[in-house]
C-alpha cells in the first residue's frame, strides 16, 4: 500500500471540503444568521489538516486499485468527519454520533436525519445540510478524477471503484472528460430544477437546497414536512421528472445532449425502471385511490411520488406511506433494494442488476434443460460476460446477508423488528425513511448510539457499492 | 415429453400410497376408532387409479431429464392430493384446501398444520398424518429409485432432480443400490429412535409418529404441545440427537455404517452444521438463561431444541420462542434459511450452499484483488465448478425473490408483515411454525384458503429445490 498517494488525496479532498463550506456563507448572512462562524472555523480546519496531508505528502508514482480503494472509503469517512464540524461548532447538533451520521447521511445521498425539529437551524448550517448532498451525489471521487491528474496520478482505477453500477460505459476515452462531461451533465439539470422550482414559488434558498437534494437523490429538505410542506401540485411534479432524471444513467443524459434521442428507447434499464414506476404506481395506486385519497389526481400525485421518491432513493416524501396498506409498504421496500440505474446517483442495487438477475434465473432453467447448451445471458446485443455476471450474483449475496445481519444487530439493541428492518434497507440502498419508527413522518434520533454508527456504515457499503468497502476487512488486502 | 411414462409412474406411486394407507389400520382397530373406513376406502380410490395409470400406460423407452423433472413435482402433488382423502373421508378436515395443505405440509415434510386441536383426532389418522412425512422425508421417489428399474425406466436422472442440496456422493455406482442403501440407514435410523423414545416412557404409537416427524425432520406431533407435552429431559435429547442425525448428509451416516469415522470430521459441511448449533445456542442460550429460565440446564435443554428443531427444519417445540427476545427470534429466522446439509431429509438452502456462499463473497474480494488471477472456490480438496458456483448463487437469489414476492402476496390478503415472512420462511424451508400469528403456540387454520394454497405451493418448491418445480413454468420446458 502507497499510503503517501492515499494520503494526498484525502489532503486534497479536505481543500476542496474547505473551500466548499463557504459556499452557504453568503445565505448564512443574507438571513442574519450567526452559523457563518462555525462554517469559517470548519473550513479553517479543514483547509488545515488538507494543506498538511497535500504539500506533506508528495508522490509521483502511479496508482493501483489498492490505493483507490483505500481513497474512496476512506475518503467519504475522512469527508464526513470533517463536514460535521459545521453542525458541532455552531452547536446545531452537539453530539459526535449525531453529527457524523447526519453528514454520512448527506455525503452518502441517503437523507435519513437525527434532527427532531429542521427548521429551527440556522440557514448556513441548513444549506451546508443539503450541499454535503449535492457534492456526494455526483461523487466527490467522481468530481475529482477530472483533478487527480493534475496530483500527477492516474485515475481509471478510481473511476471503477467509484462510476456506480456495474457498467460504465466509456462516454471519452480518457477519464477526465468523462469526469467533465458527467459533471457538465449534473450542473445543466441542477441549474434547470433551481429555476423550475423557483417558477412554483421557491426562494433560491429552498430551490437550491431541494435541488441538491433532488438531483444527489439524497431527500434532506428544509422543510420538516418534506416536500408536502410546499403543497404544490407543481413543484411535486417537478421533482418527479428531476428525480427520475437522477435515478437515470447519466451516460443517457449525455447521449441526449449530442441528440441521440433513441438511447433512451433503446436502452434496457431505462426502459425496465420506467416499467417498474409505473407498474409500482399502478398498483399502489388502486390501493390509494379507493382508501387514502377522493381522487384520482391526487391518488397518482402521491402515489407517484412515492415510487419514485423510493426507487431513486431520493427519500423525499410528500404523504405518510405508513398509512398505506401493508402491501403497498412491501412494495416500497422492495423498489428501496432496486434503486436507480446504474451511472446515475440513485442508490440501492441497481436496476441493471435486478434485470441481470432475473434473466440469470431464466437462464439456469435453460441450463438445466439442455444441459450441453452454452448458455449466455444477453442484454440486448450485449452478452453478459460470466465474470460479471457472477459478480452480480455475489452482489446481490452481499447486499442480503449484510440487511440480515444488520437487521440482527440492531434487534440485539432491543428495537423491533419491522424497525430494524426499515432502518437497514433504508441506510443501505441510501434512501433515507424506512418503516414503523424510523417512517416518513419520523427521524433516527431515538436510537442508540451503536445504532447510528452501525446504520452510518451501511450508509457507506451501500454508496460504495458493498466490495469496495469490504474488501478493506479482508487481511489479503494488507498483506504484502 | 413423453407423457406415457409419467403417468405409468404416476401410477406406480398411488400403488405404492395405497399400500402406505393400510399400515395405519391396526392402530385405529387397536384403540377402537372407526378411522380405518376411510382409510380403507382411500386406498381402494389410489389402487383403482393407481392400476389405470400403471397397467393402461405402458412405456420401454428411456426416460429422460424431462420426464424426471414433470414426475418428481406431479408425484408431489398426486400423492398430497390422494393422500388427503382420509382427512376428507374421516370428516376429520372436511375442507379440500385444508386436508391438501394438510397432506402437502406432511409428504414435503413441513409440518405445518391447520388442525386447531391435535388430539381429538382418531388414531388411524393421526398415524396417517405422521407417517406423510417418513415417507416423503426420504423421498417416495427416492424410494423408488430402487424399483424404477422393475419399470423398465432408467432413474439417474431422476435421482440427480431429487436428492436434495448440490452434490450427489455416489455410493455406489448404480443408482438402485444407492437408493436402497439410503433406504436401510434410513430405517435403522427409524427403529433406533422408537426404541428409544419408548424406554423413555412413549406408547409405541407416540414413539413411532414422533420418530416419524424427525426422521423426516417434518414435526407434526399427536400432541397439541407438540414435544413438549411429554416434559422429559430424556425425550428432548433424544429427539435433539436424531433431528442432528436427520438433517445430517445420510452418505455420512453410510460411511460411520462402514467403519470410517473420520468421515464426519472431515466433512466440512457437518462441521459447520455443528459449529452453527453450537454458535446459535450459545448466543441465543445467554438471553434465555437471563430472561426465560432459572438454571443453565433448562436454558441449555430449552434453546438447543429449538435451535435443533429449526437449522434441521423439523419445527418441534418444547417452548414458545415468541416469548424470546427479538434478537433470538431472527437468529431462528435466519437459521430457517440455512436448513440441514446437502443429502439429509433437512429443508432450507442447506448448509452446503451458505458455506459456499461465503466462500464465494471472499473469492470476489480476492478477484478484485487480483483481476488477472484464476480463482477458486474450494471445499476441502475438492474445487467447486463454476457452474455449480453460479447454480448455488442463482439458487440464493431465487429462493429470496421467492420468499419477497410470496410475503407481497400474503400481505396483498390483508395479513400482517411479520406474519406474511414468517409463514413464507417456515414453508419454503419446509420448517411448520413461523413467527406472530403462525408461531409455535399457533396454526395456520385462519388464513385464507389463498394463502393456504400458496404456502402449499411454496412448500414443494422449497422441498424440491426450487428449480425443479419452476422449471414447469419455463414455455420451453413444454415447447418441441
Amino acid at each position: 500500500m502507497n499510503y503517501k498517494i492515499v494520503i494526498r488525496v484525502l489532503g486534497f479532498l479536505l481543500l476542496f471540503l474547505s473551500a466548499s463550506m463557504l459556499l452557504p456563507i453568503p445565505f448564512s448572512l443574507y438571513y442574519g444568521d450567526s452559523d457563518y462562524i462555525a462554517l469559517l472555523i470548519s473550513a479553517g480546519i479543514s483547509f488545515l489538516f488538507g494543506s498538511i496531508a497535500f504539500i506533506g505528502f508528495q508522490e509521483k508514482r502511479d496508482m493501483r486499485p489498492k490505493e483507490g480503494f483505500a481513497i474512496v472509503t476512506f475518503g467519504w469517512i475522512v469527508l464526513s468527519a470533517f463536514g460535521s464540524l459545521p453542525f458541532l461548532l455552531s452547536g446545531t447538533i452537539p453530539s459526535v454520533t449525531d453529527a457524523f451520521f447526519e453528514t454520512m447521511s448527506g455525503f452518502s445521498t441517503t437523507g435519513s436525519t437525527i434532527l427532531t425539529d429542521i427548521e429551527i437551524l440556522p440557514h448556513g448550517i441548513l444549506f451546508w445540510r443539503s450541499l454535503t448532498h449535492w457534492i456526494g451525489g455526483m461523487g466527490i471521487i467522481v468530481l475529482s478524477i477530472a483533478i487527480l491528474p493534475f496530483l500527477g496520478v492516474g485515475g481509471m482505477q478510481l473511476f471503477k471503484a467509484e462510476v456506480p453500477g456495474p457498467i460504465a460505459d466509456k462516454l471519452k476515452p480518457r477519464v477526465t472528460e468523462t469526469a467533465k462531461i458527467l459533471w457538465g451533465v449534473y450542473l445543466i439539470f441542477t441549474i434547470a430544477e433551481t429555476i423550475l422550482l423557483m417558477l412554483g414559488g421557491m426562494t433560491l434558498f429552498d430551490a437550491l437546497t431541494h435541488t441538491f437534494g433532488t438531483m444527489a437523490t439524497g431527500g434532506f429538505s428544509t422543510k420538516n414536512g418534506s416536500v408536502g410542506s410546499f403543497n404544490s401540485a407543481y413543484i411535486d411534479y417537478v421533482i418527479i421528472v428531476f428525480m427520475i432524471i437522477a435515478g437515470t444513467n447519466f451516460s443517457l443524459h449525455y447521449s441526449l445532449f449530442r441528440g441521440k434521442f433513441k438511447a433512451f428507447h433503446k436502452n434496457q434499464e431505462f426502459r425496465f425502471f420506467i416499467f417498474l414506476i409505473i407498474a409500482g404506481t399502478f398498483v399502489i395506486g388502486i390501493d390509494t385511490y379507493m382508501n387514502d385519497y377522493s381522487t384520482i389526481a391526487e391518488a397518482v400525485r402521491k402515489t407517484l411520488f412515492q415510487v419514485v421518491a423510493i426507487i431513486t432513493t431520493t427519500g423525499y416524501g410528500t404523504a405518510d406511506y405508513e398509512q398505506w396498506a401493508v402491501s403497498s409498504q412491501v412494495i416500497l421496500f422492495m423498489l428501496m433494494f432496486i434503486g436507480g440505474c446504474a451511472g446515475s446517483t440513485g442508490g440501492g442495487m441497481k436496476v441493471m442488476r435486478v434485470f441481470v438477475l432475473f434473466k440469470f434465473i431464466y437462464s439456469e432453467i435453460v441450463r438445466l434443460l439442455h444441459p450441453q447448451a452454452v448458455v449466455r445471458v444477453r442484454i440486448g446485443s450485449y452478452s453478459i460476460d460470466r465474470k460479471v455476471m457472477t459478480n452480480i450474483a455475489g452482489f446481490f449475496v452481499a447486499v442480503t446477508l449484510l440487511s440480515a445481519f444488520g437487521t440482527l444487530a440492531l434487534t440485539f439493541m432491543g428495537i423491533d423488528l419491522v424497525t430494524s428492518l426499515g432502518c437497514v434497507a433504508a441506510s443501505i440502498n441510501n434512501i433515507g425513511p424506512g418503516l414503523n419508527l424510523v417512517g416518513p413522518t419520523d427521524n433516527y434520533a431515538f436510537l442508540p448510539d451503536a445504532a447510528k454508527w452501525l446504520l452510518a456504515f451501511l450508509m457507506i457499503i451501500g454508496r460504495l457499492e458493498v466490495f469496495t468497502v469490504i474488501i478493506l476487512f479482508s487481511p489479503s488486502y494488507w498483506h504484502k
